[in-house]
């Protein structure tokens, strides 16, 4: 019997969610649930239903596990709680300063239900946390350089569009390629936040908007923008659309590692042609390893961490290590 | 207090073990035990006792966790089903068509003593594994490579020595740069052996041996050469001292997957100086985690596919998740 799974909330990450739960032979899709008029949402995959998420209460027996595809600010912190006493839950909540709370929330809420609530999935955090996991785990010795892009931040993205004249932006992290190389090269490099990434900022501006205002604007933004080195390139609303209206991602995790004199470097790295898809397919997987662990018993809020790997797999322990081991 | 590691077998392997559990905190060595004379045996820390192997049914109360460093084609099949009925175990087993009768052999002991059995642990089985799961787990549209090298294989090294007129060998699995270059590029490349790895062979011959012959040999060898394009060098026993001596390795594990039009790329590298100690690195982890789930009850032989990721760290699950998520 198929592993049965809810959507909550249809942006960008919740149509990946979609697309990962087609793909998944072990699982299908309930259906979606959304805080706008169902009526108005039109599923990537054409046939999945959609409700309103007050429906969500007698949808209990019907779902095994519901995959919240909030955002971290404001939505997670509500309803991955507030769903986890009656739901198997999944979110991907990054807000890091607020993981221990957020993780207290969602494990006594889970623990009333029995259930299990597992936050803050996908690839950061996520699969870099769990390699800078095994990899400290395995060489007390070392430390470990984290790497995002090239890919487009969301968060920078909309900061840029905040700015007044500015009519579309997007953002792109960008590693320094030689910093990578120093730390790969075994150096244990000391490294700035400017030493680490760039930014590189396209803008399409409103009608005779002042533009070097923009650009100064963008390149004094504290937290943002300060303490990297950013370009500023204006474009038009073509180019824009053209070049620019996907969610490429990826990034590295390196590790640094000593046994004495002898040095040992491990890398993880991702080239993502889509973040919310990639994002999507990892919330599946741990949808399905949410579901299993609740059905032996388990119950209370998870992280990537406390999950043996072969829940996250549809596959036999016996086909796992004959093939994959 | 400290996990107590008893070492079986002290080859470059049970060494790496022991420098391994010397850099871990949470973890005491109480003893090496070997079958050859323990007064033969001088131990790398200088600090460690060193036992016959008779010795280890005495032992049964002091050791948390015994790591059982012997080869995989006589050793380990005997070793570790015998001992893990008395001891949690780890091994780092690699004869991979028979994993799982080993399995088999190690989790009735384990059962039979209320004891945990680690099998193939290291990095191939063991961290490569691991990532050939999260991965087709991720994105089950897609296929992994795995490349090994640039590193010492031992057992094309030894098969090298056997040959008539050779007197020393070291032996290099190279891979193929532009396999991985099109495995990243995620252009799914079909590839034959040829086309994945290189063999470079650094020979010492007899004085007066026929060296177009152990060329020919090696190059002709099933198996082992046959099918590579294989270099032999031969070069001076004063050479072979200086240049190879050590014993690197490494390799990667990429991962091309889809989800419809879209690519993502996984890779998993290692560059690690030396083979034996960061193999004993991943055994000494495992055995930090082999003994926390038996406390907790658990029982019989698992491999790191069953294992949730924390357990291999010694920090708590509020400084995970506070730090490493």
């Amino acid at each position: 019997m198929s592993i049965r799974i809810g959507i909550l909330g249809y942006g960008n990450l919740g149509k990946g969610v979609e697309k990962a739960v087609n793909a998944n032979e072990d699982q299908e899709l309930t259906a979606i649930f959304t805080r706008r008029d169902p009526l108005s949402i039109k599923p990537v995959s054409g046939r999945a239903k959609v409700f309103h998420v007050d429906r969500l209460p007698e949808m209990e027996d019907r779902i095994d596990c519901l995959v919240i595809c909030g955002g971290s600010a404001t939505d997670l912190p509500k309803q991955t709680p507030k769903y986890a006493s009656s739901f198997n839950v999944v979110d991907s909540f990054d807000t890091h300063a607020n993981i221990p709370s957020h993780f207290a929330a969602v494990n006594e809420a889970a623990l009333s239900g029995g259930k299990i609530g597992v936050i803050s999935c996908g690839w950061d955090p996520g699969m870099f946390s769990l390699n800078r996991l095994y990899a400290h785990s395995i060489l007390p010795d070392g430390r470990d350089y984290t790497f995002w892009g090239r890919g487009v931040s969301q968060g920078h993205s909309d900061a840029i569009r905040r700015i007044e004249g500015v009519k579309d932006a997007r953002q792109y992290t960008v590693p320094v390629q030689k910093a990578i190389e120093a730390v790969r090269a075994g150096e244990d490099p000391e490294l700035t936040t400017r030493g680490k990434h760039t930014r590189e900022c396209y803008v399409v501006a409103q009608e005779g908007a002042d533009l070097a205002r923009i650009e100064k604007e963008i390149k004094e933004m504290p937290n943002y923008f300060a303490d990297y080195d950013t370009t500023v390139t204006f474009i038009s609303e073509e180019e824009m659309k053209e070049k620019h209206s996907e969610l490429p991602h990826g990034g590295a995790v390196l590790y640094s590692g000593h046994t004495g004199d002898r040095k040992h470097v491990i890398e993880y790295s991702l080239k993502l042609d889509s973040n919310p898809e990639f994002t999507g397919s990892v919330l599946a997987a741990v949808a399905r390893a949410a579901y299993r662990m609740n059905r032996e018993g388990q119950k209370g809020a998870r992280t990537m961490f406390d999950i043996a790997p072969k829940y996250l797999s549809p596959l036999t322990d016996e086909y796992l290590r004959a093939h994959f081991l």
